[in-house]
Protein backbone atom coordinates (compact mmCIF):
# COMPACT_ATOMS: atom_id res chain seq x y z
CA UNK A 1 0.00 0.00 0.00
CA UNK A 2 1.34 3.60 -0.78
CA UNK A 3 0.07 6.03 1.29
CA UNK A 4 -0.39 9.50 -0.53
CA UNK A 5 -0.76 13.18 0.42
CA UNK A 6 -1.60 15.91 -1.19
CA UNK A 7 -1.33 19.79 -0.77
CA UNK A 8 -3.40 21.53 -2.38
CA UNK A 9 -2.88 24.36 -4.35
CA UNK A 10 -6.59 25.85 -5.09
CA UNK A 11 -9.73 23.76 -5.02
CA UNK A 12 -8.13 22.24 -8.56
CA UNK A 13 -4.84 21.62 -7.97
CA UNK A 14 -1.78 20.43 -5.73
CA UNK A 15 1.61 18.40 -5.34
CA UNK A 16 0.47 15.12 -4.69
CA UNK A 17 3.70 13.00 -3.13
CA UNK A 18 4.26 9.86 -1.19
CA UNK A 19 4.68 9.37 2.50
CA UNK A 20 6.61 6.77 3.88
CA UNK A 21 6.71 7.06 7.50
CA UNK A 22 4.49 9.75 9.66
CA UNK A 23 6.84 10.89 12.08
CA UNK A 24 5.11 13.18 14.24
CA UNK A 25 1.70 14.50 14.63
CA UNK A 26 0.25 16.92 17.10
CA UNK A 27 -2.22 19.88 17.38
CA UNK A 28 -0.46 22.83 18.78
CA UNK A 29 -2.35 26.05 20.13
CA UNK A 30 -2.35 27.60 16.66
CA UNK A 31 -2.25 24.92 14.14
CA UNK A 32 -2.11 21.26 13.13
CA UNK A 33 1.53 19.95 13.05
CA UNK A 34 2.82 16.70 10.77
CA UNK A 35 6.15 15.65 10.42
CA UNK A 36 6.44 12.87 7.40
CA UNK A 37 9.30 10.97 5.63
CA UNK A 38 8.76 10.84 1.85
CA UNK A 39 11.08 9.57 -0.96
CA UNK A 40 11.35 12.94 -3.21
CA UNK A 41 11.77 15.46 -0.47
CA UNK A 42 12.73 14.18 2.34
CA UNK A 43 11.69 14.80 5.88
CA UNK A 44 8.71 17.15 5.26
CA UNK A 45 7.24 19.39 7.90
CA UNK A 46 3.47 20.30 6.92
CA UNK A 47 1.41 23.03 8.95
CA UNK A 48 -2.19 22.38 9.13
CA UNK A 49 -1.62 20.03 6.20
CA UNK A 50 0.54 22.84 4.16
CA UNK A 51 3.83 21.73 2.78
CA UNK A 52 6.32 24.02 4.77
CA UNK A 53 9.57 22.49 4.30
CA UNK A 54 11.21 19.35 3.15
CA UNK A 55 15.29 18.49 4.22
CA UNK A 56 16.45 17.92 0.40
CA UNK A 57 15.32 21.49 -0.91
CA UNK A 58 15.06 23.92 2.23
CA UNK A 59 17.67 25.70 1.58
CA UNK A 60 16.49 27.24 -1.89
CA UNK A 61 13.64 29.36 0.45
CA UNK A 62 15.82 29.83 3.17
CA UNK A 63 18.77 31.31 1.31
CA UNK A 64 16.97 33.38 -0.76
CA UNK A 65 14.66 35.00 1.80
CA UNK A 66 17.81 36.00 3.75
CA UNK A 67 20.49 36.52 1.50
CA UNK A 68 19.25 39.43 -0.90
CA UNK A 69 18.63 41.54 1.57
CA UNK A 70 21.75 40.95 4.15
CA UNK A 71 24.15 41.66 1.61
CA UNK A 72 22.68 44.83 0.46
CA UNK A 73 22.89 46.03 3.60
CA UNK A 74 26.47 47.10 4.03
CA UNK A 75 26.58 46.51 8.05
CA UNK A 76 23.58 44.25 9.09
CA UNK A 77 24.17 44.25 12.92
CA UNK A 78 20.62 43.42 14.41
CA UNK A 79 18.27 41.61 12.04
CA UNK A 80 14.62 40.32 13.10
CA UNK A 81 12.68 37.46 12.24
CA UNK A 82 9.36 37.19 12.26
CA UNK A 83 7.82 33.76 12.35
CA UNK A 84 10.48 31.22 10.68
CA UNK A 85 9.70 28.86 13.73
CA UNK A 86 11.83 26.08 12.06
CA UNK A 87 15.31 28.41 12.70
CA UNK A 88 16.06 27.66 8.84
CA UNK A 89 16.15 31.25 7.94
CA UNK A 90 18.15 32.27 11.42
CA UNK A 91 20.87 29.66 10.67
CA UNK A 92 21.32 31.70 7.04
CA UNK A 93 21.51 34.94 8.94
CA UNK A 94 23.88 33.90 11.66
CA UNK A 95 26.33 33.17 8.72
CA UNK A 96 27.12 36.78 7.90
CA UNK A 97 29.45 37.77 11.01
CA UNK A 98 28.38 41.31 10.90
CA UNK A 99 25.15 40.29 12.74
CA UNK A 100 25.62 40.63 16.22
CA UNK A 101 22.12 39.84 17.11
CA UNK A 102 19.72 37.57 15.23
CA UNK A 103 16.02 37.84 17.06
CA UNK A 104 13.56 35.18 15.83
CA UNK A 105 9.88 35.98 16.93
CA UNK A 106 7.33 32.83 16.33
CA UNK A 107 4.64 32.60 17.48
CA UNK A 108 4.29 28.79 18.25
CA UNK A 109 6.49 27.21 20.41
CA UNK A 110 5.48 23.85 19.05
CA UNK A 111 7.00 24.29 15.72
CA UNK A 112 10.81 25.42 17.16
CA UNK A 113 10.13 22.14 19.78
CA UNK A 114 9.51 19.83 17.01
CA UNK A 115 12.40 21.49 14.42
CA UNK A 116 14.89 20.81 17.10
CA UNK A 117 14.01 17.10 17.30
CA UNK A 118 13.38 16.45 13.49
CA UNK A 119 15.40 19.09 11.81
CA UNK A 120 18.28 19.67 13.87
CA UNK A 121 20.72 20.55 10.96
CA UNK A 122 18.39 23.76 11.20
CA UNK A 123 18.51 24.38 14.76
CA UNK A 124 22.36 23.93 15.54
CA UNK A 125 23.00 27.63 15.57
CA UNK A 126 20.66 27.63 18.61
CA UNK A 127 24.10 27.56 20.22
CA UNK A 128 24.97 30.59 18.77
CA UNK A 129 24.82 32.97 21.46
CA UNK A 130 23.50 35.61 18.59
CA UNK A 131 20.53 33.98 18.50
CA UNK A 132 17.82 35.15 20.40
CA UNK A 133 14.41 33.42 20.55
CA UNK A 134 11.06 35.11 21.45
CA UNK A 135 7.51 32.80 21.23
CA UNK A 136 5.04 35.63 20.68
CA UNK A 137 2.65 37.50 18.11
CA UNK A 138 5.25 38.93 16.08
CA UNK A 139 2.59 41.72 15.19
CA UNK A 140 2.55 42.96 18.73
CA UNK A 141 6.75 42.53 19.04
CA UNK A 142 6.82 44.62 16.48
CA UNK A 143 4.99 47.58 17.95
CA UNK A 144 7.17 47.71 20.83
CA UNK A 145 10.56 48.32 18.63
CA UNK A 146 11.64 51.41 17.23
CA UNK A 147 14.48 52.12 15.25
CA UNK A 148 16.28 49.24 16.35
CA UNK A 149 17.16 46.62 13.29
CA UNK A 150 18.76 46.78 9.93
CA UNK A 151 17.19 43.79 8.57
CA UNK A 152 13.60 42.53 9.02
CA UNK A 153 12.38 38.98 7.45
CA UNK A 154 8.81 38.02 7.66
CA UNK A 155 9.16 34.07 7.49
CA UNK A 156 5.59 33.65 7.57
CA UNK A 157 2.71 30.89 6.40
CA UNK A 158 0.22 32.06 4.46
CA UNK A 159 -2.11 34.77 4.62
CA UNK A 160 -4.55 32.67 6.21
CA UNK A 161 -4.91 32.08 9.99
CA UNK A 162 -2.35 34.07 12.32
CA UNK A 163 -0.04 34.57 9.39
CA UNK A 164 -3.30 36.93 7.89
CA UNK A 165 -1.74 39.96 9.40
CA UNK A 166 1.51 39.78 8.33
CA UNK A 167 0.25 40.96 5.17
CA UNK A 168 -1.59 44.38 5.56
CA UNK A 169 -0.12 47.81 5.35
CA UNK A 170 -0.50 48.24 9.28
CA UNK A 171 2.33 45.73 9.87
CA UNK A 172 4.18 46.72 7.07
CA UNK A 173 4.28 50.77 8.80
CA UNK A 174 5.56 49.03 12.15
CA UNK A 175 8.17 47.14 10.02
CA UNK A 176 9.07 51.15 8.58
CA UNK A 177 9.01 52.25 12.29
CA UNK A 178 10.93 49.21 13.74
CA UNK A 179 13.78 49.31 11.19
CA UNK A 180 16.85 51.93 11.69
CA UNK A 181 16.92 54.71 8.76
CA UNK A 182 18.53 52.74 6.68
CA UNK A 183 17.04 49.49 7.40
CA UNK A 184 15.62 46.68 4.94
CA UNK A 185 12.18 44.62 5.07
CA UNK A 186 12.47 41.38 2.89
CA UNK A 187 8.95 39.08 2.79
CA UNK A 188 7.94 35.49 1.44
CA UNK A 189 4.92 36.83 -1.13
CA UNK A 190 3.37 33.72 -2.24
CA UNK A 191 3.07 33.01 -5.84
CA UNK A 192 2.44 34.71 -8.78
CA UNK A 193 1.29 31.64 -10.69
CA UNK A 194 -1.93 31.40 -8.39
CA UNK A 195 -4.91 33.62 -9.22
CA UNK A 196 -5.80 34.55 -5.78
CA UNK A 197 -2.35 35.53 -4.94
CA UNK A 198 -1.56 37.34 -8.33
CA UNK A 199 -3.81 40.02 -6.35
CA UNK A 200 -1.93 39.82 -2.67
CA UNK A 201 1.07 39.96 -4.94
CA UNK A 202 -0.26 43.92 -6.26
CA UNK A 203 -1.68 44.73 -3.08
CA UNK A 204 1.60 43.60 -1.18
CA UNK A 205 4.10 45.84 -3.56
CA UNK A 206 1.24 48.71 -3.44
CA UNK A 207 1.69 49.37 0.04
CA UNK A 208 5.43 48.64 0.60
CA UNK A 209 5.80 51.23 -2.48
CA UNK A 210 3.47 53.90 -0.46
CA UNK A 211 6.14 53.35 2.71
CA UNK A 212 9.68 52.83 0.99
CA UNK A 213 11.37 54.54 -1.34
CA UNK A 214 12.75 51.15 -3.40
CA UNK A 215 10.68 47.78 -3.24
CA UNK A 216 12.10 45.27 -5.47
CA UNK A 217 10.26 41.82 -5.92
CA UNK A 218 12.31 39.06 -6.96
CA UNK A 219 11.34 35.35 -7.82
CA UNK A 220 13.23 31.78 -6.62
CA UNK A 221 12.60 28.07 -7.55
CA UNK A 222 10.71 26.47 -4.94
CA UNK A 223 9.97 22.86 -6.47
CA UNK A 224 7.43 22.28 -3.14
CA UNK A 225 5.78 25.10 -2.91
CA UNK A 226 2.67 26.16 -5.00
CA UNK A 227 3.51 25.88 -8.69
CA UNK A 228 6.91 26.05 -8.32
CA UNK A 229 7.80 29.93 -8.39
CA UNK A 230 8.03 32.18 -5.24
CA UNK A 231 8.19 35.69 -5.29
CA UNK A 232 9.99 37.69 -2.19
CA UNK A 233 9.76 41.44 -2.03
CA UNK A 234 12.36 43.39 -0.89
CA UNK A 235 11.52 46.82 0.50
CA UNK A 236 14.76 49.26 1.41
CA UNK A 237 15.15 52.92 2.88
CA UNK A 238 18.18 53.46 1.29
CA UNK A 239 20.45 50.41 -0.12
CA UNK A 240 19.57 48.88 -3.68
CA UNK A 241 20.48 45.28 -3.71
CA UNK A 242 21.43 46.44 -7.84
CA UNK A 243 23.90 48.49 -6.55
CA UNK A 244 28.16 48.40 -7.57
CA UNK A 245 28.73 47.66 -3.56
CA UNK A 246 25.76 45.15 -2.65
CA UNK A 247 26.97 42.94 -5.92
CA UNK A 248 30.85 43.06 -4.74
CA UNK A 249 29.96 41.91 -1.16
CA UNK A 250 27.98 39.05 -2.88
CA UNK A 251 30.95 38.68 -5.40
CA UNK A 252 33.46 38.99 -2.42
CA UNK A 253 32.02 36.70 0.13
CA UNK A 254 32.96 33.27 1.04
CA UNK A 255 29.79 31.68 2.73
CA UNK A 256 28.98 28.88 0.84
CA UNK A 257 25.57 28.33 -0.72
CA UNK A 258 23.46 25.99 -2.92
CA UNK A 259 20.98 27.79 -4.29
CA UNK A 260 22.14 31.80 -4.18
CA UNK A 261 25.62 32.72 -5.67
CA UNK A 262 26.47 36.08 -7.60
CA UNK A 263 24.60 35.40 -10.67
CA UNK A 264 21.50 34.77 -8.88
CA UNK A 265 21.77 37.97 -6.53
CA UNK A 266 21.75 39.96 -9.70
CA UNK A 267 19.18 37.38 -12.20
CA UNK A 268 16.16 36.69 -9.21
CA UNK A 269 15.20 40.64 -9.19
CA UNK A 270 14.84 40.10 -13.65
CA UNK A 271 10.72 39.16 -13.99
CA UNK A 272 8.88 37.19 -16.45
CA UNK A 273 6.65 40.18 -18.63
CA UNK A 274 2.87 38.18 -17.29
CA UNK A 275 4.67 39.47 -13.53
CA UNK A 276 6.18 42.29 -14.37
CA UNK A 277 2.77 44.03 -15.00
CA UNK A 278 1.04 42.76 -10.84
CA UNK A 279 4.20 45.17 -9.45
CA UNK A 280 5.75 48.77 -9.82
CA UNK A 281 9.17 48.53 -11.28
CA UNK A 282 11.99 51.27 -11.76
CA UNK B 1 -17.91 14.45 -8.23
CA UNK B 2 -14.64 15.21 -9.01
CA UNK B 3 -12.21 13.69 -11.95
CA UNK B 4 -8.81 14.29 -10.69
CA UNK B 5 -5.41 13.51 -12.84
CA UNK B 6 -2.07 13.03 -12.14
CA UNK B 7 1.21 13.27 -14.18
CA UNK B 8 3.59 11.47 -11.94
CA UNK B 9 7.34 13.40 -12.05
CA UNK B 10 8.60 9.76 -9.75
CA UNK B 11 6.69 6.96 -8.78
CA UNK B 12 6.54 8.80 -5.40
CA UNK B 13 5.34 12.36 -6.68
CA UNK B 14 3.02 14.59 -9.21
CA UNK B 15 0.82 17.23 -9.90
CA UNK B 16 -2.56 16.61 -9.39
CA UNK B 17 -5.75 18.38 -11.20
CA UNK B 18 -9.07 18.44 -11.61
CA UNK B 19 -10.93 17.74 -15.56
CA UNK B 20 -14.01 19.65 -16.08
CA UNK B 21 -14.21 18.15 -19.45
CA UNK B 22 -12.76 15.02 -21.37
CA UNK B 23 -12.94 16.82 -25.20
CA UNK B 24 -10.84 14.49 -26.95
CA UNK B 25 -8.94 10.28 -26.72
CA UNK B 26 -7.71 8.50 -29.04
CA UNK B 27 -4.38 6.29 -29.77
CA UNK B 28 -2.57 7.56 -32.66
CA UNK B 29 0.76 5.24 -34.19
CA UNK B 30 2.68 6.40 -31.18
CA UNK B 31 1.09 7.52 -28.13
CA UNK B 32 -2.48 8.15 -26.36
CA UNK B 33 -3.38 11.69 -26.85
CA UNK B 34 -5.63 13.32 -24.74
CA UNK B 35 -7.76 16.41 -24.57
CA UNK B 36 -9.45 17.76 -20.89
CA UNK B 37 -10.59 21.00 -19.96
CA UNK B 38 -9.12 22.03 -16.30
CA UNK B 39 -10.15 25.18 -13.89
CA UNK B 40 -6.62 25.53 -13.24
CA UNK B 41 -5.06 25.05 -16.70
CA UNK B 42 -7.64 25.96 -19.23
CA UNK B 43 -7.52 23.49 -21.96
CA UNK B 44 -4.54 20.67 -21.63
CA UNK B 45 -2.98 18.49 -23.90
CA UNK B 46 -1.69 15.13 -22.69
CA UNK B 47 0.67 12.48 -24.31
CA UNK B 48 0.93 9.36 -22.54
CA UNK B 49 -0.51 10.83 -20.03
CA UNK B 50 2.18 12.93 -19.58
CA UNK B 51 1.34 17.05 -19.16
CA UNK B 52 2.33 18.60 -22.36
CA UNK B 53 0.62 21.68 -22.71
CA UNK B 54 -1.81 23.81 -21.43
CA UNK B 55 -3.83 26.94 -22.83
CA UNK B 56 -2.85 29.63 -19.91
CA UNK B 57 0.57 29.39 -19.53
CA UNK B 58 2.20 27.14 -22.85
CA UNK B 59 3.42 30.79 -23.64
CA UNK B 60 6.32 30.07 -21.28
CA UNK B 61 7.89 26.88 -22.82
CA UNK B 62 7.10 28.16 -26.10
CA UNK B 63 8.82 31.96 -25.64
CA UNK B 64 11.87 30.38 -23.78
CA UNK B 65 12.98 27.34 -26.05
CA UNK B 66 12.50 29.34 -29.62
CA UNK B 67 13.67 33.40 -28.48
CA UNK B 68 16.89 33.16 -26.78
CA UNK B 69 18.33 31.12 -29.90
CA UNK B 70 16.58 33.67 -32.17
CA UNK B 71 17.87 36.70 -30.38
CA UNK B 72 21.49 35.16 -30.48
CA UNK B 73 21.53 35.10 -34.30
CA UNK B 74 21.62 38.18 -36.21
CA UNK B 75 20.25 36.97 -39.14
CA UNK B 76 18.28 33.50 -38.66
CA UNK B 77 16.52 33.21 -41.86
CA UNK B 78 15.84 29.03 -42.14
CA UNK B 79 14.80 27.12 -38.94
CA UNK B 80 14.06 23.91 -38.24
CA UNK B 81 11.85 22.66 -35.30
CA UNK B 82 12.24 18.87 -34.48
CA UNK B 83 8.77 17.75 -32.84
CA UNK B 84 6.53 20.31 -31.83
CA UNK B 85 4.09 19.02 -33.00
CA UNK B 86 1.15 21.41 -31.45
CA UNK B 87 2.38 24.52 -33.27
CA UNK B 88 3.29 26.96 -30.52
CA UNK B 89 7.29 26.94 -31.07
CA UNK B 90 6.54 27.36 -34.55
CA UNK B 91 4.24 30.52 -34.03
CA UNK B 92 7.06 31.84 -32.14
CA UNK B 93 9.40 31.56 -34.30
CA UNK B 94 7.41 33.41 -37.08
CA UNK B 95 7.06 36.09 -35.31
CA UNK B 96 10.49 37.31 -36.66
CA UNK B 97 10.26 38.82 -39.94
CA UNK B 98 13.94 37.65 -40.51
CA UNK B 99 12.49 34.08 -40.69
CA UNK B 100 12.00 32.80 -44.31
CA UNK B 101 11.44 29.36 -43.73
CA UNK B 102 10.06 27.59 -40.72
CA UNK B 103 10.26 23.88 -41.12
CA UNK B 104 8.30 21.48 -38.72
CA UNK B 105 9.11 18.14 -38.30
CA UNK B 106 6.44 16.11 -35.98
CA UNK B 107 6.92 12.37 -36.39
CA UNK B 108 2.97 12.14 -35.04
CA UNK B 109 0.63 13.63 -37.69
CA UNK B 110 -2.27 13.22 -35.55
CA UNK B 111 -0.58 15.82 -32.52
CA UNK B 112 -0.53 18.52 -35.32
CA UNK B 113 -4.09 17.27 -36.72
CA UNK B 114 -5.56 17.34 -33.04
CA UNK B 115 -3.34 20.84 -32.24
CA UNK B 116 -5.63 22.54 -35.48
CA UNK B 117 -9.04 21.76 -33.41
CA UNK B 118 -8.45 22.16 -30.29
CA UNK B 119 -5.38 24.83 -29.66
CA UNK B 120 -6.20 27.04 -32.65
CA UNK B 121 -4.47 29.87 -31.38
CA UNK B 122 -1.23 28.11 -32.32
CA UNK B 123 -2.28 27.04 -35.32
CA UNK B 124 -3.30 30.07 -37.25
CA UNK B 125 0.52 30.42 -37.75
CA UNK B 126 -0.14 27.63 -40.77
CA UNK B 127 -1.67 30.29 -43.00
CA UNK B 128 1.81 31.75 -43.02
CA UNK B 129 3.61 30.85 -46.29
CA UNK B 130 7.02 30.45 -44.80
CA UNK B 131 5.57 27.55 -42.47
CA UNK B 132 6.50 24.20 -43.80
CA UNK B 133 4.99 20.69 -42.26
CA UNK B 134 7.15 17.79 -42.45
CA UNK B 135 5.71 14.52 -40.88
CA UNK B 136 8.19 12.03 -40.49
CA UNK B 137 10.99 10.98 -37.91
CA UNK B 138 12.81 14.31 -37.47
CA UNK B 139 15.95 11.77 -36.61
CA UNK B 140 15.59 10.45 -40.32
CA UNK B 141 15.17 13.72 -41.70
CA UNK B 142 18.54 15.80 -40.50
CA UNK B 143 20.57 12.94 -41.49
CA UNK B 144 19.52 14.08 -45.07
CA UNK B 145 20.37 17.70 -44.27
CA UNK B 146 23.84 19.53 -44.23
CA UNK B 147 24.72 23.05 -43.52
CA UNK B 148 21.02 24.29 -44.02
CA UNK B 149 19.68 25.86 -40.98
CA UNK B 150 20.75 28.81 -39.07
CA UNK B 151 18.57 27.61 -35.53
CA UNK B 152 17.84 24.11 -34.78
CA UNK B 153 15.38 24.35 -32.11
CA UNK B 154 14.20 20.40 -30.23
CA UNK B 155 10.64 20.49 -29.09
CA UNK B 156 10.73 17.27 -27.80
CA UNK B 157 8.68 14.77 -25.40
CA UNK B 158 10.50 13.40 -22.28
CA UNK B 159 13.69 10.83 -23.08
CA UNK B 160 11.34 8.17 -23.60
CA UNK B 161 9.96 5.99 -26.10
CA UNK B 162 9.90 7.66 -29.77
CA UNK B 163 11.62 11.16 -28.19
CA UNK B 164 14.77 9.15 -26.86
CA UNK B 165 16.89 9.10 -29.80
CA UNK B 166 16.73 13.19 -29.66
CA UNK B 167 18.82 12.47 -26.47
CA UNK B 168 21.74 11.31 -27.65
CA UNK B 169 25.48 12.65 -29.27
CA UNK B 170 24.43 11.15 -32.50
CA UNK B 171 21.53 13.03 -32.88
CA UNK B 172 23.41 16.70 -31.58
CA UNK B 173 26.04 15.83 -34.42
CA UNK B 174 23.69 15.56 -36.99
CA UNK B 175 21.93 18.69 -35.76
CA UNK B 176 25.65 20.57 -36.15
CA UNK B 177 26.12 18.92 -39.53
CA UNK B 178 22.83 20.70 -40.54
CA UNK B 179 23.81 23.91 -39.44
CA UNK B 180 25.38 26.74 -41.18
CA UNK B 181 28.93 27.53 -40.15
CA UNK B 182 27.06 30.21 -37.46
CA UNK B 183 24.00 27.90 -36.99
CA UNK B 184 22.80 27.88 -33.18
CA UNK B 185 20.99 24.54 -31.69
CA UNK B 186 18.52 24.69 -28.97
CA UNK B 187 16.94 21.85 -26.98
CA UNK B 188 14.49 21.44 -23.75
CA UNK B 189 16.24 19.30 -21.39
CA UNK B 190 14.31 18.60 -18.72
CA UNK B 191 14.08 19.40 -14.81
CA UNK B 192 17.16 19.74 -12.91
CA UNK B 193 15.44 18.76 -9.57
CA UNK B 194 14.32 15.66 -10.56
CA UNK B 195 17.13 13.23 -9.73
CA UNK B 196 17.33 10.86 -12.99
CA UNK B 197 16.75 13.92 -15.12
CA UNK B 198 19.89 15.68 -13.07
CA UNK B 199 22.57 12.94 -14.87
CA UNK B 200 20.75 13.41 -18.29
CA UNK B 201 21.19 17.51 -17.99
CA UNK B 202 24.71 16.65 -17.77
CA UNK B 203 25.23 14.09 -20.23
CA UNK B 204 23.63 16.21 -22.93
CA UNK B 205 25.80 19.04 -21.79
CA UNK B 206 29.12 17.15 -22.11
CA UNK B 207 27.89 16.01 -25.65
CA UNK B 208 27.24 19.56 -26.67
CA UNK B 209 29.98 20.98 -25.31
CA UNK B 210 32.34 17.98 -27.29
CA UNK B 211 30.69 19.65 -30.30
CA UNK B 212 30.17 22.84 -29.85
CA UNK B 213 32.51 25.61 -28.82
CA UNK B 214 30.07 27.56 -26.59
CA UNK B 215 26.96 25.70 -24.88
CA UNK B 216 24.51 27.88 -22.53
CA UNK B 217 22.26 26.06 -20.38
CA UNK B 218 19.12 28.58 -19.26
CA UNK B 219 15.89 28.14 -17.20
CA UNK B 220 12.13 29.08 -17.20
CA UNK B 221 9.74 28.62 -14.61
CA UNK B 222 7.17 26.00 -15.82
CA UNK B 223 4.48 25.44 -13.41
CA UNK B 224 3.25 22.73 -15.21
CA UNK B 225 5.88 21.07 -15.97
CA UNK B 226 8.01 18.40 -13.47
CA UNK B 227 8.83 20.97 -10.53
CA UNK B 228 8.25 24.09 -11.86
CA UNK B 229 12.00 24.67 -13.21
CA UNK B 230 12.43 23.79 -17.07
CA UNK B 231 16.00 23.72 -18.46
CA UNK B 232 17.73 24.64 -21.95
CA UNK B 233 20.60 24.09 -23.44
CA UNK B 234 21.58 26.29 -25.97
CA UNK B 235 24.56 25.67 -28.31
CA UNK B 236 26.56 27.82 -30.66
CA UNK B 237 29.15 27.52 -33.59
CA UNK B 238 29.80 30.86 -33.16
CA UNK B 239 27.21 33.45 -31.73
CA UNK B 240 26.79 34.40 -28.01
CA UNK B 241 23.45 35.24 -26.45
CA UNK B 242 24.72 36.82 -23.37
CA UNK B 243 26.67 39.09 -26.41
CA UNK B 244 26.18 43.42 -26.36
CA UNK B 245 24.60 42.77 -30.38
CA UNK B 246 21.90 39.74 -28.55
CA UNK B 247 21.00 41.81 -26.16
CA UNK B 248 20.50 45.23 -28.27
CA UNK B 249 18.64 43.00 -30.54
CA UNK B 250 16.14 42.18 -27.90
CA UNK B 251 15.95 45.54 -26.45
CA UNK B 252 15.20 46.97 -29.55
CA UNK B 253 12.56 44.32 -30.65
CA UNK B 254 8.87 45.32 -30.98
CA UNK B 255 7.48 41.59 -30.57
CA UNK B 256 5.42 41.48 -27.54
CA UNK B 257 5.79 38.71 -25.49
CA UNK B 258 4.08 37.16 -22.00
CA UNK B 259 6.87 35.69 -20.26
CA UNK B 260 10.77 36.68 -22.05
CA UNK B 261 12.03 40.09 -21.82
CA UNK B 262 15.31 41.71 -22.09
CA UNK B 263 16.27 40.98 -18.39
CA UNK B 264 14.70 37.97 -18.64
CA UNK B 265 17.11 36.94 -21.65
CA UNK B 266 20.27 38.04 -19.75
CA UNK B 267 18.61 36.55 -16.35
CA UNK B 268 17.51 33.06 -17.48
CA UNK B 269 21.26 32.19 -17.80
CA UNK B 270 21.99 32.25 -14.00
CA UNK B 271 22.39 28.92 -12.78
CA UNK B 272 21.40 28.76 -9.23
CA UNK B 273 24.49 26.76 -7.23
CA UNK B 274 23.33 23.32 -6.85
CA UNK B 275 22.53 23.39 -10.90
CA UNK B 276 25.99 25.08 -12.00
CA UNK B 277 27.51 21.56 -10.48
CA UNK B 278 25.82 19.88 -13.31
CA UNK B 279 27.12 21.21 -16.71
CA UNK B 280 29.86 23.29 -17.89
CA UNK B 281 29.91 26.99 -17.28
CA UNK B 282 32.04 29.71 -19.01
Amino acid sequence: MKLWCTDYHSPSRGLSFCIEQTLYTENSEFQRIDIVETPDFGRVMLLDGVYMLGSKDEFVYHEMLSQPALFCHPDPQRVLIIGGGDCGTLSMVLKHYHVQEAVQVEIDEMVTRVSKEYFPQLCTCLSDSRAKLVFEDGIKYLRDHHDSFDVILIDSTDPVGPASGLFLREFYEDCHRALRSDGILCIQSESPWIDPLRDLISQVNNDLCSLFPLVRPYLAAIQTYQAGLWMFQLASKKHDPLSVDAEQRVSQSSINFKYYNPEIHRACFALPQFIKELVKTY
